[in-house]
This record gives C-alpha cells, sequence and structure tokens, in this order.
C-alpha cells in the first residue's frame, strides 16, 4: 500500500475542500452570522492544518499506484472531507450532535438528501449555502474535480484512471476523450454549464437568488436538500416544473451531452440506457396519473404532482411537492422501485443504474437462450457493441453486494424497532441516495428519531451507494490490509 | 421441440396424480363426505381421460430430448396437476371459486402453505388429507418420484439428467450415485424413512394418527398446511419440539443423509452449507431470543417459540405455534430475512438456499480479491473443491432473476393497495415458499382478500420458487417456442 502517495492525494482534497468553505464563510459574513462565520472560520484552518501535516509527510512519494489504492484513496477522501466538512455545523451548534452533523454532511456529499433537521428555515444562511453546495460537489465527485483542475503533475495514467473508475457512477468508466484530464475538465464544464442554465430558469420564475443558486445545487448533484421546510412545494408551479425538467437532465448520462456538443445526434437518440430510463420516467408518470385521478383538483395538477415525484425519485434528488406518503399503494410501491432502479450510469444521479438494469436483463434474456440453444455462443450487446464478460461479472458482483449491504442493513437498522415499511424505505433510500422514505422517515419527517447505531449504518450506506459499493468494501477487508 | 415426448410424460404424471388421490377417496368414503368422494371421485375419472388422450396422441414419440424440453416438461407438469389437483376443491363446493381452489393446490404443490382459507376445521377429512399430501409429494417432486418407479423404459440420459436438473432445488443436481433412477430410489427411501420417523414420535405425543400423519406431510414437505386454525399452538409443548426438529431435518440437503448412511460422517461434520445453516439458525434463535425476553412467561417459553419460528420460516415451512406477527419489529425482521435466505439445496426446503448464499459470499469475496490482487487467478471452492465458472455463472443469473421476479411481483400485486409490508411479505413468502407473511398476510390472517389478477400473480411466484425460476422462465420465453 502506497501509503505517502494516499496521504499526499488526501491533503489535497482537504485544501481543495478549504477553497470551498470560503464562499460559505463570506456568506456567513454577509448574512452577519457569527457562530456560523466562525465555525467555518475554525474549520478552514482545521482543514488547512490536516492537509499541511498530510502533505507533509508525504514527502518523497513514489509513483507506484495501483487499483487497490486507487480504492481506498477515494474511500478515504470521501471519510476524510466528510469528518471535517461537517463542522461547521457542529461548531456552531446548528446540529448540537456530533454523529447528526456528519450524518448531514455524509448525506449532502453522497447526493442523498435524507435529513435530521426538523426546522431547516431557521438555520444560518451561510449553513444552508454550505448544505447545498455539498450535494454539487459531491454529484460530480471532488476527485474528478481534483483531476480537471490539477497541473498534470500527476501524469501517472495508472492513477488518474484508477480514481476516475472509483469515484465515476456505472458499470463502465465513463472516458469522454482518451485524456483523463481532459475528460474531467469536460465534465466539469457541461455540469457548471447547466447548473448556470437551471439557476437562470428559476430566476426567470421570479425565484431569489439564494434561493435559485441552492436549489440549482441541489437539483444538479441531484442531492436534494431543500431550504424551506416543505421542500419545493411552495414554490411556483412554474418553477415546479423547471425543478422536474432540470432532475430529469442531470439524471442522463454525461456523455450523451458531450455526443450533442460534437454533434452526433444520432448516437444519443440511440442510446439503449437512455431510452430504457425515458421509457421508465414516462411510463411511471402516466401509473401514477391514472393511479391518482382522483386524487387533485385537475388532471394538469396530478400530472405535475406525478412528473415531479416521478423525475425526484428516479434520479435519486429526494425533492417533494407533496407528501407523496398519502399516495395509495400502488404509487407508493411505483416509487420504491424506482428508488432502486436510479438514473442514468455517467449522471450525477445514484441508485442501481438504468444502464446496470439493462445488462442485468440482456444478461438474463442470454441465460435463457443459452438454456434453449446451449450450443449457440452468444454474446451480449448495448448499442451495437458487445459487452466483454468482464463488466458482465462485475455486474453481477455489482447486484450481489447490492443485495447483500440492502438485506444486512435492514436487519441492524430494525434493531431501532420502527415499523418495516420505514426501515425498509430508510436503507433503500439511503443506499441508493434518494433522501425521502415511506412512513416515518416519509417526505415530510427526518431521520432524527433513529438511534446513533442505525444512524451510522445509514452513513455508510449513504458512502456505499454513492462511492458504488466497492471503495467501501475494499476499506473494511481484511485483504486490502494483509502484508503481501 | 418434442411435442409428443412431453404429451406422453405429462400423461404419465396425470396417472400418477389419479393413484395418489384414491386414498384421499377412500378416506372421503369412511368418513362418509359424500360430497367430497364424488369429487375426488370425478377428478380421477377426469385425471384418466385426460392422461390416456395424452398417451395415445403420444404414440411413435421419438426420442431426441434436450434441457429445453426437460424445463418446459417440468413447467407443464406442474401447471397440469395443479388444475386438475384443485378440482376436489372446487367440485365438492368447499373451495366455491376455481382461482382461489387453484391457489390452495399450487400452495400446496410447491410446499409454500399460503392459504385462502379462513376455517380449516370445517373441511372434509379427505379434502384436508389430500391438502398435507400435496406438500408431500410436491416436496421431494413428482417427476423424481416417476423417476423412481418408472420401468427404465426411459433409458434415455440426458432426458432423466435434465428432468431431476429442472425439478430439483439448488445450484448443482443431487446426484447421490452415477444412475439417476437409483439416485431417485435413494431419496425416496431416505424421504419414507424421515416422514415414519416423524409420524412415530407425534403419536408417541399422544397426537391423534389422522392428525400425526397431516402434520408429518406438512413437516416433510416443508410446506406448512395445518389442519387446525391456530397451526400447531394448540399442540403439547413435545409436539411442537418434535416439530421443530423435524423441520430442520427436512431442510438439510438430503445427500447429508446419504453420505450418513455410507458412514462418511466427516464429509458431513465438513459440509460449508450445512454449517451456514445450521450457524444461520442458532444465530437467528439466539437473537430473537434476547429480543423476546420480556415477552413470555419464561426462558423456556421464549426459547421454544422462538426455535420453532426460525425452524419453520427458514426451513419455508410456515408452520407457527404463535402469532409472530406481535413480535418486535427487529424479531419480525429476522424473519423476513429468513424467509430469502431458505434452507439447504437439495433439501424440500425453498428460498434462495443457504448453498447459493455461501457462493454469492464466495464470490464477492472473490472480486474484492481480484480488485486488490489483479494479477492473481483466483478460483471459488466448496467443500474443498474447486466450483466451475459456469456453476457461478447460472447463480449471478438465478439472483439476476429472482430479484427481478420480487420487484415485478411486488409492483403488481400492490395495485390491490394493500400496505406496502403486506404487499412485500405476500410476494417474498409465495415466491420462496413459506406461507404467513407479515401484516394482513401474517400467521393468523390469510390470502384471500387479494383479487384475482394478485392471486394469479401469487400463483406464478409459488412455481417459478418451487421449480427455480428458469422452468417457469423458459415456458414465457419467445425463444423457446420460435422454430429454429
Amino acid at each position: 500500500m502506497n501509503y505517502k502517495m494516499i496521504g499526499r492525494f488526501i491533503g489535497k482534497i482537504l485544501l481543495v475542500e478549504a477553497a470551498f468553505l470560503a464562499p460559505a464563510l463570506l456568506i456567513s459574513i454577509f448574512f452577519q452570522e457569527t457562530e456560523a462565520a466562525r465555525a467555518f472560520f475554525i474549520t478552514i484552518i482545521i482543514n488547512i492544518v490536516v492537509a499541511g501535516v498530510m502533505l507533509g509527510a508525504a514527502k518523497g512519494a513514489q509513483k507506484g499506484f495501483h487499483v487497490r489504492e486507487g480504492l481506498v484513496c477515494v474511500g478515504i477522501s470521501w471519510i476524510a472531507m466528510s469528518v471535517l466538512g461537517c463542522l461547521p455545523f457542529f461548531l456552531s451548534g446548528a446540529i448540537p450532535n456530533y454523529v447528526d452533523a456528519l450524518f448531514e454532511t455524509v448525506s449532502g456529499f453522497t447526493t442523498t438528501g435524507a435529513s435530521i433537521l426538523s426546522d431547516v428555515e431557521s438555520m444560518p444562511k451561510g449553513l444552508l449555502y454550505w448544505r447545498s453546495f455539498s450535494h454539487w460537489l459531491g454529484g460530480m465527485g471532488v476527485l474528478v474535480f481534483l483531476l480537471a483542475v490539477s497541473s498534470g503533475d500527476e501524469r501517472n495514467k495508472g492513477f488518474t484512471m484508477h480514481l476516475l473508475r472509483a469515484e465515476s457512477p456505472g458499470p463502465k468508466v465513463g472516458k469522454l476523450v482518451p485524456r483523463m484530464k481532459r475528460t474531467a475538465e469536460l465534465l466539469y464544464l457541461m455540469y457548471i454549464l447547466l447548473t448556470v442554465l437551471d439557476v437562470v430558469f428559476l430566476l426567470i420564475g421570479k425565484m431569489p437568488l439564494f434561493d435559485a443558486i441552492c436549489t440549482a445545487f441541489g437539483t444538479a448533484g441531484t442531492g436534494g436538500f431543500g431550504i424551506r421546510n416543505d421542500s419545493i412545494a411552495g414554490y411556483s408551479p412554474y418553477i415546479q416544473n423547471v425543478c422536474t425538467v432540470f432532475m430529469l437532465l442531470f439524471g442522463i448520462n454525461f456523455s450523451c451531452y458531450y455526443l450533442i456538443l460534437i454533434r452526433q445526434f444520432k448516437s444519443v437518440w440511440k442510446d439503449e440506457e437512455l431510452r430504457l430510463y425515458l421509457g421508465i420516467v414516462l411510463g411511471s408518470i402516466l401509473l401514477i396519473t391514472i393511479n391518482l385521478r382522483d386524487y387533485y383538483s385537475s388532471l394538469g395538477e396530478t400530472l405535475r404532482h406525478a412528473a415531479f415525484q416521478v423525475a425526484s425519485i428516479v434520479t435519486t434528488t429526494g425533492f417533494a411537492t407533496t407528501d407523496f406518503d398519502l399516495w395509495p399503494g400502488f404509487s407508493r410501491t411505483i416509487l420504491l422501485c424506482l428508488m432502486i432502479v436510479g438514473a442514468c450510469a455517467g449522471s450525477t444521479g445514484g441508485g442501481f443504474k438504468c444502464g446496470r438494469v439493462l445488462l442485468i436483463l440482456k444478461g438474463l434474456r442470454r441465460s435463457v437462450q443459452q438454456i434453449v440453444h446451449p450450443g449457440k455462443i452468444q454474446v451480449v450487446r448495448v448499442n451495437g457493441r458487445v459487452i466483454e464478460e468482464k463488466v458482465m461479472e462485475n455486474t453481477n458482483a455489482y447486484l450481489a453486494a447490492y443485495a447483500l449491504i440492502i438485506v444486512s442493513s435492514f436487519l441492524l437498522v430494525s434493531i431501532d424497532g420502527f415499523s418495516v415499511e420505514t426501515n425498509f424505505s430508510a436503507v433503500i433510500s439511503c443506499f441508493n441516495n434518494i433522501g425521502p422514505g415511506l412512513a416515518a422517515v416519509g417526505p415530510t419527517c427526518n431521520y432524527s428519531a433513529y438511534s446513533v447505531f442505525s444512524k451510522i449504518v445509514l452513513i455508510v450506506n449513504m458512502l456505499a451507494g454513492r462511492l458504488e459499493i466497492f471503495p467501501i468494501l475494499i476499506l473494511f477487508s481484511r485483504t486490502t490490509w494483509r502484508h503481501r
């Protein structure tokens, strides 16, 4: 294990975090929030000191860097970022319990949006900004950001590749162009562009600037932290519809946007994952609208709420315009299933990912065909290209790990004694980085009632979900730390 | 597709069913149940006529028989057996609705034990016998039975192999001895022996003979249909403990008993699946006993109820001695997880099977090791033997199919509007062939409230669960029926 290299990397990540804490500090100063400003200031100092110590100790690091180190690096950076990033909440007294503050921050970085707060409107603006910004940073990934802005000092190809692979969601690493640094730059450029566009559309709907920026952060990262107690319900239908459209846009594989930029429209149109994603979205909206036909005053209103909630859940954002926990069973079950499916690979959304669902479905069809025609060699194709067996194997391993984590977390969380529906939806919601669940963790409730133990289980769930399990699994595996 | 061969086989299966209906007819005559006796008589006649037509049409069948035909054969035989086997309930008027009668019978043959009846004690004895006997026949499998008693006419090796593979539970076919017919004979011999032993132990506890036979049928097949409204709760603690022990015994891979017969005790002791199974059982009993410490009057009573319910659920039997739906959340969640795990491969129990859990866990460990040491070739070993990659692939495909069926059935059943807990546990319970679920399908309730549509979904679930998915999936696949 190349400890020095890992230490150096984490040091850099903490410096990036310190830099991003600065705007929050300025906002707190601007709004004269003394406690929050002090907390941000102290956190920035701690970040810089810890980063300095790590970078100092990492002097003379050697280049050797393997997949294992890449995964460990990603796992530890995210934990380090959260452990320090939650200090503003804790030190300012806004969230007096450290585990609660950590829960809130991990929920932010992992773009989950599950909260332990019952009254967000009373929070200082600086903290609200930092809370929403953590979604934005976590959505595309802080390591990808570091890669995009790094001076090219880390030209070790294996290094960047392994990092990007570990942090990017989906069964395959989304390499837009041969050079990884350029890929990371392009990803962040498109990300910033879409976020700005979202802010503009929200401002057109007369949303206050602060609200628009925070809402856009939550939408872009598919996070879901709102700055109002009723999430998006209090805003105008126009703003709700803007959110619906942008949530869906951020749930699409960013390589599709790159293809549009280089004018390959046909490839986008024929993309099988995109078709599955849109099919699931439209089908779910239709079924829920039928199921809710007598629920709201007009068809337009029903359609708006159905579309918003479907977009919010399938992209794993977690905003709400209505208490969907009061919807009939069929609609709630559709939402529960959407929580598992999730958005497209290579988007900022979480969940199992449409791309993996596609591979699992095609793999299953192949299994049936192999039974019927045992002699014939069958391959799985997506978008006309043959999928390597290695990718199929990894997808199956992912499903196995996914199922095991859900079952074991469900069991651990149930010790607290809440209902099966609450516990199951809490695990599904946190692990897939959504936010609200059903029943006692529904959209009008929060996670504060869970015990410290359950909160830690859910924190691990959120991290495992965002980092696609293996970086976290590797951290807890004996093999990783054993000397060869 | 070799239709004639399939027709001939199904004809034979229906004759076997007719023969097994005869004792039920005699019991009805003995207890002077006119309606039931008439219904049994008509059913036997219908079985014989249909079988005659099929055997007649199948004259001149050719030997060619592939995996595909084996699977189709198994799927259709089980459906045919159920479609005719439910007639006694329907014709006698005991269950006036045909779909309900079919539900009850499929539940019997698949050893599920989910019932639509609220008052079983008022049923004619002949019908109660047939209901319990269907568990016994379905437990080891009617095709295995036919193989054991067949004259050796079907010496086509592929034929018997494919059939046994399709009907036997578990990731690998349990071949005890090289000859398939001898394997089938041995399986049924051990099965009968254990069942008789169970009856004897129940009689020692002063259980009436009829009760003892029916209870032993339900235990041996890990079915769970009781002949009393309160299942096993009304019997003495001794009888309850006998049931606990025998349920656990029938959940063990029968190849272990064969190894004991040929005195290979060490192999049994070292069997990894058996160890996992016993570990899960003992661990669950311990955790539930701790969780229920203030629930019953004494530790002995708590332990007895905990052990009984754990044995009943993990072996997918479904008997109950107490309303476990009233237990605290943690205990109920343990039971829900046990429903999924299920018994050992090669036993009469259902579920995902401990053997598959073992393979999935070992496969996952291998995936982690492959990430950490990418150069090293890793194999999965169980009981010291290397597991073929084909078996690993099939296990992964099974998990994928398993997850997809649960999610889609859960969605379909939720149209009825019951609670998430009810629907989820109903699907888990039927698909894993357990019987009772939680909430509105808990141990003191039944499935009668579901709509016809949901009942059909659950019927397909029960069949898919018992036949390990692929025979049913193949039946509904276009590839199977397409001309080459």
